[in-house]
Protein backbone atom coordinates (compact mmCIF):
# COMPACT_ATOMS: atom_id res chain seq x y z
CA UNK A 1 0.00 0.00 0.00
CA UNK A 2 2.08 2.98 -1.19
CA UNK A 3 0.32 5.50 0.86
CA UNK A 4 2.71 8.21 -0.17
CA UNK A 5 0.08 10.54 -1.89
CA UNK A 6 -1.99 13.31 -0.83
CA UNK A 7 -5.18 12.32 -2.45
CA UNK A 8 -5.91 10.27 0.82
CA UNK A 9 -8.52 12.14 3.04
CA UNK A 10 -11.52 10.06 3.67
CA UNK A 11 -12.04 6.54 4.69
CA UNK A 12 -13.09 5.96 0.99
CA UNK A 13 -10.32 6.99 -0.29
CA UNK A 14 -8.25 4.69 1.90
CA UNK A 15 -10.41 1.64 0.49
CA UNK A 16 -9.91 2.75 -2.98
CA UNK A 17 -6.29 3.09 -2.43
CA UNK A 18 -5.87 -0.65 -1.35
CA UNK A 19 -8.15 -1.98 -3.90
CA UNK A 20 -5.74 -0.22 -6.46
CA UNK A 21 -2.85 -1.78 -4.11
CA UNK A 22 -5.03 -5.19 -4.14
CA UNK A 23 -5.44 -4.78 -8.10
CA UNK A 24 -1.64 -4.49 -9.28
CA UNK A 25 -0.81 -7.14 -6.60
CA UNK A 26 -2.87 -9.65 -8.23
CA UNK A 27 -2.06 -8.72 -11.98
CA UNK A 28 1.59 -8.69 -10.87
CA UNK A 29 0.64 -12.26 -9.50
CA UNK A 30 -1.15 -13.87 -12.58
CA UNK A 31 1.74 -12.37 -14.50
CA UNK A 32 4.97 -14.13 -12.10
CA UNK A 33 3.00 -17.28 -11.29
CA UNK A 34 3.89 -19.21 -14.71
CA UNK A 35 7.96 -18.70 -13.88
CA UNK A 36 7.25 -20.46 -10.36
CA UNK A 37 5.30 -22.98 -12.25
CA UNK A 38 7.87 -23.93 -14.87
CA UNK A 39 10.59 -24.11 -12.03
CA UNK A 40 8.65 -26.43 -9.91
CA UNK A 41 9.53 -29.80 -10.03
CA UNK A 42 6.77 -31.73 -7.65
CA UNK A 43 4.14 -32.47 -10.37
CA UNK A 44 1.43 -31.58 -7.40
CA UNK A 45 3.24 -28.38 -6.59
CA UNK A 46 3.16 -27.14 -10.39
CA UNK A 47 -0.80 -28.61 -10.46
CA UNK A 48 -1.64 -26.50 -7.08
CA UNK A 49 -0.15 -23.39 -8.63
CA UNK A 50 -1.52 -24.34 -11.82
CA UNK A 51 -4.91 -24.44 -10.20
CA UNK A 52 -3.93 -21.26 -8.48
CA UNK A 53 -3.12 -19.22 -11.41
CA UNK A 54 -6.98 -19.74 -12.65
CA UNK A 55 -8.31 -18.66 -9.91
CA UNK A 56 -5.76 -15.67 -9.49
CA UNK A 57 -7.60 -14.43 -12.81
CA UNK A 58 -10.73 -14.79 -11.39
CA UNK A 59 -9.63 -12.62 -8.21
CA UNK A 60 -8.66 -9.84 -11.01
CA UNK A 61 -12.28 -10.01 -12.56
CA UNK A 62 -14.25 -9.80 -9.34
CA UNK A 63 -12.00 -6.31 -8.24
CA UNK A 64 -12.98 -5.41 -11.53
CA UNK A 65 -16.31 -6.30 -10.51
CA UNK A 66 -15.69 -4.21 -7.17
CA UNK A 67 -14.47 -1.23 -8.56
CA UNK A 68 -17.90 -0.99 -11.39
CA UNK A 69 -19.97 -1.12 -8.32
CA UNK A 70 -17.82 1.33 -6.27
CA UNK A 71 -18.39 3.85 -9.71
CA UNK A 72 -14.66 4.27 -10.40
CA UNK A 73 -12.38 2.63 -13.28
CA UNK A 74 -10.08 -0.29 -12.14
CA UNK A 75 -6.36 0.70 -11.80
CA UNK A 76 -3.61 -0.35 -9.82
CA UNK A 77 -1.20 1.65 -7.96
CA UNK A 78 2.96 0.97 -7.24
CA UNK A 79 3.17 -0.98 -4.22
CA UNK A 80 6.38 -1.57 -2.81
CA UNK A 81 5.37 -4.54 -0.37
CA UNK A 82 4.22 -6.90 -3.08
CA UNK A 83 7.03 -5.96 -5.57
CA UNK A 84 8.99 -7.26 -2.69
CA UNK A 85 7.41 -10.54 -2.09
CA UNK A 86 7.11 -11.32 -6.27
CA UNK A 87 10.80 -10.39 -6.58
CA UNK A 88 12.12 -12.65 -3.81
CA UNK A 89 9.52 -15.44 -4.80
CA UNK A 90 9.93 -14.90 -8.77
CA UNK A 91 13.80 -14.93 -8.10
CA UNK A 92 13.69 -18.47 -6.15
CA UNK A 93 15.67 -20.39 -8.82
CA UNK A 94 18.77 -20.27 -10.46
CA UNK A 95 20.80 -20.09 -7.38
CA UNK A 96 19.26 -23.26 -6.48
CA UNK A 97 20.50 -26.72 -7.94
CA UNK A 98 18.71 -29.09 -5.66
CA UNK A 99 15.35 -29.58 -7.29
CA UNK A 100 13.82 -30.76 -3.93
CA UNK A 101 15.21 -27.67 -1.55
CA UNK A 102 14.21 -25.32 -4.96
CA UNK A 103 10.27 -26.96 -4.01
CA UNK A 104 10.25 -26.14 -0.59
CA UNK A 105 11.31 -22.61 -1.70
CA UNK A 106 9.09 -22.12 -3.94
CA UNK A 107 6.24 -23.58 -1.24
CA UNK A 108 7.41 -21.24 0.92
CA UNK A 109 7.83 -17.84 -1.50
CA UNK A 110 4.18 -18.67 -2.95
CA UNK A 111 3.08 -18.93 1.11
CA UNK A 112 4.21 -15.47 1.61
CA UNK A 113 2.27 -14.24 -1.41
CA UNK A 114 -1.01 -16.22 -0.19
CA UNK A 115 -0.98 -14.09 3.04
CA UNK A 116 -0.23 -10.79 1.58
CA UNK A 117 -3.47 -11.49 0.12
CA UNK A 118 -4.73 -12.85 3.17
CA UNK A 119 -4.17 -9.42 5.01
CA UNK A 120 -5.40 -7.19 2.14
CA UNK A 121 -8.65 -8.98 1.40
CA UNK A 122 -9.65 -9.15 5.86
CA UNK A 123 -8.50 -5.36 5.55
CA UNK A 124 -10.78 -4.46 2.46
CA UNK A 125 -13.63 -6.63 4.06
CA UNK A 126 -13.87 -4.83 7.28
CA UNK A 127 -13.68 -1.69 5.68
CA UNK A 128 -16.56 -2.75 3.07
CA UNK A 129 -18.85 -3.73 5.82
CA UNK A 130 -18.11 -0.13 7.77
CA UNK A 131 -18.64 1.75 4.46
CA UNK A 132 -22.22 0.10 4.02
CA UNK A 133 -21.15 -1.49 0.59
CA UNK A 134 -21.76 -5.16 1.66
CA UNK A 135 -22.13 -5.82 -2.15
CA UNK A 136 -18.19 -5.52 -2.66
CA UNK A 137 -17.39 -6.99 1.35
CA UNK A 138 -19.29 -10.39 -1.09
CA UNK A 139 -17.14 -10.14 -3.49
CA UNK A 140 -13.75 -9.77 -1.11
CA UNK A 141 -15.01 -12.68 1.15
CA UNK A 142 -15.29 -15.35 -1.64
CA UNK A 143 -11.69 -14.46 -2.94
CA UNK A 144 -10.94 -14.48 0.80
CA UNK A 145 -11.90 -18.09 1.43
CA UNK A 146 -10.34 -18.72 -2.08
CA UNK A 147 -6.61 -17.27 -0.86
CA UNK A 148 -6.73 -19.08 2.80
CA UNK A 149 -7.72 -22.48 0.97
CA UNK A 150 -4.49 -22.36 -1.46
CA UNK A 151 -2.51 -21.32 1.22
CA UNK A 152 -3.65 -24.31 3.04
CA UNK A 153 -2.79 -26.86 0.26
CA UNK A 154 0.52 -25.35 0.02
CA UNK A 155 0.66 -25.89 4.11
CA UNK A 156 -0.43 -29.67 3.48
CA UNK A 157 2.40 -29.99 0.50
CA UNK A 158 5.21 -28.29 2.58
CA UNK A 159 4.08 -30.88 5.82
CA UNK A 160 4.15 -33.39 3.57
CA UNK A 161 5.85 -34.55 0.64
CA UNK A 162 8.38 -31.43 -0.88
CA UNK A 163 9.71 -30.77 2.45
CA UNK A 164 10.18 -34.81 3.60
CA UNK A 165 11.95 -35.17 0.35
CA UNK A 166 14.19 -32.01 0.75
CA UNK A 167 15.34 -33.31 4.50
CA UNK A 168 16.67 -36.65 3.26
CA UNK B 1 14.15 -14.10 1.88
CA UNK B 2 16.40 -13.14 -0.54
CA UNK B 3 17.26 -16.22 -2.34
CA UNK B 4 19.85 -14.70 -4.58
CA UNK B 5 22.73 -16.15 -2.81
CA UNK B 6 24.29 -19.36 -4.35
CA UNK B 7 25.17 -20.89 -0.88
CA UNK B 8 21.84 -22.46 -0.62
CA UNK B 9 22.46 -26.07 -1.59
CA UNK B 10 20.58 -27.52 1.02
CA UNK B 11 17.96 -27.96 3.46
CA UNK B 12 19.87 -26.82 6.06
CA UNK B 13 21.15 -23.82 4.08
CA UNK B 14 17.30 -22.79 2.82
CA UNK B 15 16.23 -23.08 6.92
CA UNK B 16 18.99 -21.35 8.07
CA UNK B 17 18.54 -18.63 5.64
CA UNK B 18 14.94 -18.28 6.22
CA UNK B 19 16.02 -17.72 9.79
CA UNK B 20 18.26 -15.01 8.79
CA UNK B 21 15.46 -13.16 6.55
CA UNK B 22 13.17 -13.38 9.36
CA UNK B 23 15.79 -12.23 12.27
CA UNK B 24 16.30 -9.04 9.71
CA UNK B 25 12.80 -8.44 9.47
CA UNK B 26 12.31 -8.47 13.44
CA UNK B 27 15.31 -6.11 14.12
CA UNK B 28 13.51 -3.72 11.63
CA UNK B 29 9.87 -3.86 13.00
CA UNK B 30 11.53 -3.43 16.67
CA UNK B 31 13.12 -0.17 14.83
CA UNK B 32 10.11 0.71 13.04
CA UNK B 33 7.15 0.29 15.81
CA UNK B 34 8.12 3.54 17.71
CA UNK B 35 6.97 6.14 14.82
CA UNK B 36 3.83 3.80 14.18
CA UNK B 37 3.02 4.54 17.89
CA UNK B 38 3.67 8.00 18.06
CA UNK B 39 0.90 8.40 15.13
CA UNK B 40 -1.38 6.63 16.51
CA UNK B 41 -4.22 8.78 17.74
CA UNK B 42 -6.68 5.94 19.07
CA UNK B 43 -5.44 5.01 22.79
CA UNK B 44 -5.76 1.42 22.21
CA UNK B 45 -4.33 1.01 18.80
CA UNK B 46 -1.50 2.87 20.57
CA UNK B 47 -1.37 0.26 23.53
CA UNK B 48 -1.73 -2.59 21.45
CA UNK B 49 1.33 -1.77 19.47
CA UNK B 50 3.07 -1.18 22.38
CA UNK B 51 2.70 -4.14 23.98
CA UNK B 52 3.47 -5.63 20.56
CA UNK B 53 6.97 -4.00 20.47
CA UNK B 54 7.64 -5.38 23.92
CA UNK B 55 6.52 -8.92 22.24
CA UNK B 56 8.41 -8.45 19.09
CA UNK B 57 11.47 -7.81 21.57
CA UNK B 58 11.27 -11.05 22.97
CA UNK B 59 10.98 -12.79 19.47
CA UNK B 60 14.52 -11.24 18.31
CA UNK B 61 15.49 -13.03 21.67
CA UNK B 62 14.22 -16.19 20.83
CA UNK B 63 15.85 -16.07 17.19
CA UNK B 64 18.84 -15.95 18.97
CA UNK B 65 18.36 -18.54 21.21
CA UNK B 66 17.30 -20.66 17.71
CA UNK B 67 20.51 -19.77 16.46
CA UNK B 68 22.58 -20.91 19.17
CA UNK B 69 21.16 -24.13 19.46
CA UNK B 70 21.59 -24.50 15.64
CA UNK B 71 25.32 -23.35 16.27
CA UNK B 72 25.21 -20.53 14.14
CA UNK B 73 25.79 -16.92 14.76
CA UNK B 74 22.35 -14.33 14.99
CA UNK B 75 22.44 -12.73 11.56
CA UNK B 76 20.36 -10.87 9.22
CA UNK B 77 19.85 -10.83 5.63
CA UNK B 78 18.85 -8.56 3.65
CA UNK B 79 15.15 -9.23 2.84
CA UNK B 80 13.07 -6.77 -0.34
CA UNK B 81 9.93 -7.93 0.94
CA UNK B 82 9.76 -6.73 4.59
CA UNK B 83 11.95 -3.80 3.14
CA UNK B 84 8.40 -3.16 0.58
CA UNK B 85 5.57 -3.75 3.93
CA UNK B 86 7.87 -1.53 5.89
CA UNK B 87 8.56 1.08 4.07
CA UNK B 88 4.73 0.92 3.36
CA UNK B 89 3.70 1.12 7.21
CA UNK B 90 6.38 3.75 8.04
CA UNK B 91 5.53 6.07 5.08
CA UNK B 92 1.86 5.88 6.27
CA UNK B 93 0.93 9.46 8.61
CA UNK B 94 2.18 12.74 6.92
CA UNK B 95 0.29 12.26 4.01
CA UNK B 96 -3.18 11.57 5.62
CA UNK B 97 -4.48 14.42 7.35
CA UNK B 98 -7.47 12.84 9.27
CA UNK B 99 -6.04 11.12 11.77
CA UNK B 100 -8.57 8.99 12.25
CA UNK B 101 -8.28 7.61 8.71
CA UNK B 102 -4.84 7.43 9.91
CA UNK B 103 -5.78 5.04 12.79
CA UNK B 104 -7.34 2.72 10.34
CA UNK B 105 -4.31 2.93 7.81
CA UNK B 106 -1.94 2.16 10.82
CA UNK B 107 -3.50 -1.13 11.59
CA UNK B 108 -4.16 -2.03 8.13
CA UNK B 109 0.39 -1.76 7.66
CA UNK B 110 0.96 -3.64 11.38
CA UNK B 111 -1.55 -6.24 9.97
CA UNK B 112 0.71 -6.56 7.10
CA UNK B 113 3.48 -6.83 8.83
CA UNK B 114 1.67 -9.81 10.90
CA UNK B 115 1.15 -11.54 8.28
CA UNK B 116 4.56 -11.90 7.07
CA UNK B 117 5.98 -12.76 10.21
CA UNK B 118 2.83 -15.44 10.32
CA UNK B 119 3.95 -16.96 6.76
CA UNK B 120 7.50 -17.40 7.68
CA UNK B 121 7.46 -18.46 11.11
CA UNK B 122 4.78 -21.16 9.84
CA UNK B 123 7.79 -21.92 7.46
CA UNK B 124 10.20 -22.40 9.73
CA UNK B 125 8.04 -24.71 12.13
CA UNK B 126 7.34 -26.84 9.05
CA UNK B 127 11.39 -27.41 8.35
CA UNK B 128 12.74 -27.42 11.81
CA UNK B 129 10.08 -30.41 12.28
CA UNK B 130 11.59 -32.17 9.09
CA UNK B 131 15.40 -31.56 10.11
CA UNK B 132 14.50 -32.95 13.61
CA UNK B 133 15.07 -30.46 15.19
CA UNK B 134 11.60 -29.96 17.24
CA UNK B 135 13.85 -28.18 20.19
CA UNK B 136 14.00 -24.71 17.69
CA UNK B 137 10.41 -26.04 16.09
CA UNK B 138 8.73 -25.20 20.02
CA UNK B 139 10.47 -21.41 20.56
CA UNK B 140 8.65 -20.80 16.68
CA UNK B 141 6.25 -22.12 18.19
CA UNK B 142 5.46 -19.67 20.94
CA UNK B 143 6.44 -16.96 18.90
CA UNK B 144 3.83 -18.00 15.64
CA UNK B 145 1.23 -18.17 18.50
CA UNK B 146 2.03 -14.61 19.97
CA UNK B 147 1.65 -13.27 16.09
CA UNK B 148 -1.45 -14.82 15.33
CA UNK B 149 -2.80 -12.86 18.59
CA UNK B 150 -1.10 -10.11 17.61
CA UNK B 151 -3.01 -9.85 14.18
CA UNK B 152 -6.92 -11.10 16.01
CA UNK B 153 -6.40 -7.83 18.34
CA UNK B 154 -5.41 -5.48 15.77
CA UNK B 155 -8.96 -7.49 13.72
CA UNK B 156 -10.86 -6.43 16.30
CA UNK B 157 -9.85 -2.98 16.42
CA UNK B 158 -10.40 -2.38 12.93
CA UNK B 159 -13.73 -4.37 12.98
CA UNK B 160 -14.32 -2.07 15.98
CA UNK B 161 -14.07 1.75 17.07
CA UNK B 162 -11.03 2.57 14.95
CA UNK B 163 -13.12 1.96 11.49
CA UNK B 164 -17.04 3.17 12.60
CA UNK B 165 -15.13 6.40 13.91
CA UNK B 166 -12.77 6.42 10.11
CA UNK B 167 -16.18 6.16 8.54
CA UNK B 168 -18.20 8.43 10.26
Amino acid sequence: MGLFTKDIKTMDDLFLHVMQDVYYAENQIVKNLPSMIEKSTSPQLAEGLKSHLAETKTHVKRLEQAFQLYGKKAEGVDCPAIDGIIDEADDVGGEIADKKVLDAAIVASAQAVEHYEITRYGTLIAWAQQLGRNDMATLFKQTLAEEKAADQKLTTLAEGAINLRAAS
